[in-house]
């Protein structure tokens, strides 16, 4: 399996934080590599204090169900499938903001996540996070 | 940046001690710095031991997302964006009770958790604290 | 059994940090109760980050073994009694700095830890906590 | 008091895995700031990930104490004055390879952490990113 290498990771930083930057908005960025381990983070300054661990939530959250971390919050939910799931692996994040990485073949191989703005902004920076990946 | 000194932690300790010990209640009351890391602590006589953690975590909350924690509540409630949130940071407080302290330019150098009564009593001590940093 | 009140932590704090603002040293000062919790803490400007943690647990260590702390020293060194004692507890300090804080019948009602100045001054400076508090 | 920037942090580790990659070894490379939360993080290819952890806890062991991780080892060593203390704050590192950041007039801003390699490259390699700060 193709593993996601640092150069990988940083161009995935590089294209949120030049995203981010457009925007106006300051983020927490983080990639986790397949066996969710943090393979490379950066958290852009005045970025908020808080979102570093969400950042990186979203990201091993992401590889560790193969979702998008939005995908989570109706199952989660009350009266979802999987409540009480988000308490599971050290805290999962069941909103947006965490994407999976993918190689050509459509296997996951890490994930990124981003947190610092509104859920909308960091999910839309996720995505820009997990195109630059390929 | 200015830092939050000694002093002024002590003076936000006197001052949440005074006035509960005036409305009758007792309180857990804890000061962060910027850095999220603990300046001053006090427990009141007769103070809920449970609620030590609780005043700590609400400062680290207040200074890790720069807002009042009771502005976090609706945020992750039950159908709010942030649903989770509270799961990160090795547990936020999404109640009142904690408060961002600022300099007099307005930037976060630390942060106010009050813990022991009602959440509106808690809430009303953590501002009397904040006012007594100015 | 007495119980530590606010008022004897807040006097023990008062002396170590008049002392040692005395002999030029900055210092974390804390003081738990007879059940291990902490009832207060002041950190000195300046004083060393990674010394607030000792400080607790200096004081946790003082109280869990009503012992000064340098009297484990020995006991956990190679060859000694209680090798990796050090390892319980969520972790022990074995070096000087914590002290028990004893009521008039002779009765462990809790502890003062110091940390930040070298092994000497900080047990000096326990030591005039516990002086304070009787 | 200067902050430690994501442009510095960027540049530590761009140094750092520069000379690395011409050691011929793999590093994990993290830079913490003032407040010993992670600003920025590298996982080279192949790099141990076991290190991970290492040099993470390098740089915050670094800015906890503001000093190189390697001036606590004789001190937590058997017959140390401070043997024990690589068991607080979480667990320390007390060999080589965490260093501090100092802005320009010599006030602590952060650290770096370096681990992969032996000790002695560690060492070198975090003095490398600490060079690359000013």
């Amino acid at each position: 399996m193709p593993e996601l290498t640092a150069g990988t990771a940083r161009a995935v930083i590089d294209a949120v934080v030049a995203r981010a930057a457009e925007m106006g908005v300051t983020s927490n960025v983080a990639v986790v590599d397949s066996g969710c381990h943090l393979k490379a983070f950066l958290r852009m300054d005045g970025a908020i204090l808080g979102s570093m661990d969400v950042a990186i939530k979203k990201a091993r959250t992401a590889r560790l169900f193969d979702m998008n971390t939005e995908e989570l919050g109706p199952l989660t939910a009350p009266g979802g499938a999987l409540v009480g799931l988000e308490t599971t692996n050290d805290g999962l994040v069941t909103f947006g903001g965490g994407t999976p990485i993918r190689d050509a073949a459509g296997t996951v191989i890490g994930a990124v996540g981003v947190s610092g703005s509104s859920v909308d902004d960091d999910t839309l920076l996720a995505g820009v996070g997990t195109a630059a990946a390929s």
